[in-house]
């Protein structure tokens, strides 16, 4: 089966007019389809409406449980569900999943690091069975940002990566997985303030040489590291841009390639 | 198929170690299974704890787009994924839904009435079709007690009514359904404080008379309509009682019969 994974991030999460576009374009991509979505800002808003501190160590952010509670209730409940709600209005059969549903995505407890980061869960494994069983029924996994250890404990994890594993589960599993990273540039850019500088096509060679220039930085290249894993593993092709861009059934952005 | 549709209240849901008791028993319940949970009073701790006043009309709680918020964060994240994540480590493969989730139940917005409820929705159709897919996967919907109108609004919803319409459709699509209301009595009592004085089997007639006398009244009178409505609709078997009672391999509790 030909599948396409979406990754959507904050910046059209928290922006209602920004979202409704990607919807309406998500729902009118041909094929089978399962999006992936990160949490925005709600779920802060949310801590500070409830009293909670976010709680920070070296500078990085910990999911203690107070935390963990707002972003169950705010990513796996309030985002997730207005997205499912809104894809039924758009006639897309959507159904809201977080990784402990179905159990799609195991993850482990972030251990070995100098931190604690509390309840953040790596990805151990995701299953393709059970997304793939829902997408030849005609109907939209659409997953947020959680998973869970198979323990009872939900855990907070980053979406690109959940993306990803999603995408390389299903290749695996033999489908032919299209995966695109939406975000808030047209995609690798030579100059971060010029969307005409699009690098079209980027290998682990010239993805080097970004890393050395520093062209590549910050929270590009884990999602980068994450493009290329997927790519080497088993998807067959990987995009990073725009929503307008990536969205066309041909998409327009940076194509990963692999070795 | 045999399914049994399970409906569990706030009485457990509020409590930590009746809720660890009663997904104990529901993931040791043999066959396909489908759970319906209630809300509990938890969101009406988070909406205390967010500065939002319940909103009452003529003594009736009104769902306001604040509370609405409250509901579906709690209902929909909170209470549903920390359920799905402990059936889970019980080896029991659940998937969370609300009824806009693959469209499993739609709803009208309540009008008709003298007081505007505001997003409470009265259930239009369940969809047997997505609900008996899964459950032939071996994976166990796990509702909550929220639906859509499928032109994008979610509402606040009964969840006695919801499962009720859900053991109805899987009833009309086919299969064998048992109906079980778990709540915090044995079942119908003669005297409401004597768990000994169970009515077995309540046919109409002995509810007319029930209601007559003022033996069954108050939340009990809706919860039976419901009963009675899936027993004369399609559904082979239904039960009210307690958790201990009805989700052994043979329930005990009181059997609605038919006319």
């Amino acid at each position: 089966m030909k599948i396409s994974v979406i990754k959507v991030g904050g910046n059209v999460i928290n922006d209602e007019v920004a979202l409704s576009f990607f919807l309406e374009q998500f729902s009118q991509l041909e094929g089978a389809k399962v999006l992936v979505h990160g949490g925005g800002k709600l779920a802060t808003a949310m801590a500070q409406r409830l009293g909670i501190e976010p709680k920070m160590v070296d500078g990085r952010r910990i999911t203690d449980a107070d935390t963990l509670e707002v972003v169950t209730m705010v990513y796996g409940g309030l985002v997730n569900k207005r997205i499912v709600a809104q894809l039924q209005a758009k006639g897309t059969n959507a159904i809201g999943l977080t990784g402990a549903d179905a159990n799609i995505i195991e993850a482990d407890k972030r251990t070995g690091w100098e931190i604690d980061f509390g309840f953040v869960g790596d990805v151990r494994k995701a299953n393709a069975g059970p997304i793939a069983n829902l997408a030849k029924e005609g109907i939209t996994p659409v997953i947020a940002p959680l998973t869970h250890d198979k323990k009872g404990q939900l855990l907070n994890t980053n979406a690109d990566t959940m993306a990803q594993a999603v995408a390389v589960a299903l290749g695996q599993a033999g489908h032919e997985v299209s995966l695109r990273y939406c975000f808030e540039k047209a995609g690798v850019l030579l100059d971060i303030n010029d969307d005409n500088s699009l690098v079209e096509e980027l290998d682990p060679q010239k993805f080097e040489q970004f890393k050395a220039e520093g062209v590549v930085a910050d929270g590009m290249l884990p999602k980068l590291k994450n493009a290329f894993d997927a790519i080497e593993a088993s998807v067959k092709e990987v995009w990073l841009g725009k929503v307008e861009g990536l969205l066309a059934n041909t998409p327009k952005g940076t194509k990963i390639i692999g070795e």
